[in-house]
């Protein structure tokens, strides 16, 4: 039986939304129990009995405005925290939150663990490209200062995840830079490049931030600045431009027609850029499957982000990781 | 008389987008000179006989493939070195290119020399936002390697710009960041943010990604290395999106149909997110000014550039820097 433990009141749509993506996930997986945890009379109102679904009740919450690691430390019994108990305690495989998401990096490291040999854990969102295969990006924003061997780590746990979980074969595993040239970049790019050129990861070399849409790479590995940097442009200038769009829509009589006659071409274009169809980031690097869903999640976002966590436990992400990287450590001496 | 140096060979559409650009300048300025750097018999088929345009004849180009430092100093006859020269010996006042952006800087720095007091000089592109106004982001890539108190020198030069170049008065200064609370970042960007908070420019704090083009800051400043992630990861999204857009539009019948409706429109949403209509990306912090005009550049953006360069000779922006920095540094003596 595969258990999922999930923070109820993480999110902008939470709990409905939570409760919501739960009970579609029982109700197609019939191995998957989950335990929501949040407070209870919040989260009745949307949650059909389900003998597969239990509730841990509490009402402290950690919200967007708290300062992480603090509220990590002092909450003792918000939701965020009791959740990521249930996962060290090993009542649960896997935890799923979309609520702050530096609390949830604090809590996962410092109740979940982290796997022996990997230095920093990474938030790595999976991201659309045109080509519809997606790419994943690590990392956006665990670790701001990362070091060259930092990024090496992010290759292999990258290339693990693509290949178990995505299926994809041989990924390839790309440097965001500032130039495709091998010699670009600052000290931590070239060094990284070095250092990834010699790893055992499928390393094509050096991406640059115009090209990550058009799937040059299917893992791209950066420190978590330039990373949470490049998430946040590519987003910022989707939502920017759809506005944009909507607006010239909505300019008169003629180009409403022309929405009337686009809808569900606009839709697809839509949901072709909805990286929540990919699932939630994963905080790879910890001793169990984290995931952050998007704080904007709906019940289908949530619901994706229980199939992925699903899927990172089948495929025994964690372990293999573990693994891999014992091996490469003996190499070494 | 206003004198302008412009390479000729530099850009996906030269020399024929300069040489039109160029004309459709000194036809508007009446105390406008400019000086084409390049192949005269390239020039001459797009040239009408201008007495206010001369032709310095050079076959020699340093290409986008050509290694930046080595190429200007081993191309000596090269356009872009040749024109460079124009503003070293004084007979330009301002000099500018749309070819290899990397020769560009390195022309700039050892040929043209920078400002006593400003250690790095900056590449300093305005970008559109959703309401018109256009920000200035710098660095997006002379400096990858950058220090608290180069991004400082940033804010300054980009206020002057922004105050004196674009009307801008008392500049909104944002750093660039990956949230928007005081202890956000890495450790240059919490270190910038309190040499920013002491300076005189007109901090906000932080700005993220996200909200780039929405226009939270009229100046945004960051090491050469995100910027030029934040640019690329902008530009690429766009990029991307028109081309799903018109990939969209050309479906069906009934698409085909609207994107008729829609095409004075669109034509509008796109020229919206046409930075070349601000100019091209000042090199800040050089003896005088040096413009990187857009690989694609057509004739408009040329134009816009020549444009741009001369606001920037007219309003002394270079000796304005000049002043500030050095009274900066005498108080802090």
């Amino acid at each position: 039986m595969m258990k999922i433990a999930i923070d109820a009141m993480g999110g902008d749509h939470a709990p409905e939304s939570v409760v919501k993506g739960a009970l579609q996930a029982v109700q197609e997986m019939n191995s998957l129990e989950i335990t929501l945890v949040g407070d209870e009379e919040k989260i009745k109102p949307f949650l059909k009995e389900h003998e597969r679904i239990r509730v841990i009740h509490t009402d402290e919450v950690i919200t967007n405005e708290d300062e992480p690691v603090r509220a990590v430390r002092r909450k003792k019994n918000a939701s965020l925290v009791l959740m990521a108990q249930e996962v060290k305690e090993k009542r649960a495989d896997a935890c799923i939150s979309a609520g702050n998401t530096g609390a949830l990096m604090s809590a996962g490291l410092f109740i979940v663990g982290r796997i022996k040999g990997i230095d920093r854990p990474a938030l790595s969102p999976t991201l659309p490209t045109t080509d519809g295969r997606g790419f994943l990006l690590l990392d956006v924003g665990a670790n701001v200062d990362a070091r060259p061997q930092h990024l090496v780590q992010y290759g292999l746990m990258g290339s693990i995840y693509a290949e178990k979980v995505r299926g994809i074969s041989k990924p390839r595993v790309g440097l965001l830079n500032v130039g495709t040239e091998e010699k670009k970049g600052n000290e931590l790019s070239k060094k990284s490049f070095e250092l990834l050129e010699a790893s055992p990861v499928h390393f094509i070399g050096n991406v640059e931030a115009r090209d990550l849409l058009e799937g040059k790479a299917d893992v791209v590995v950066c420190d978590g600045f330039s990373g949470n940097i490049a998430l946040k442009s590519i987003e910022g200038t989707a939502l920017s431009m759809f506005s944009m769009l909507k607006e010239s829509f909505m300019k008169n009589w003629k180009s409403k027609l022309a929405a009337g006659l686009m809808k569900s071409e606009l839709k697809q274009l839509k949901s072709q850029l909805d990286y929540s169809e990919y699932g939630g980031a994963g905080l790879f690097g910890l001793a169990a499957p984290v995931i952050k869903a998007h704080g904007s999640s709906n019940d289908r976002a949530i619901y994706n982000a229980i199939q992925q966590a699903c899927r990172i436990v089948d495929e025994q992400v964690v372990s293999v990781i573990e693994e891999t990287v014992k091996t490469l450590h003996s190499e070494e001496e």
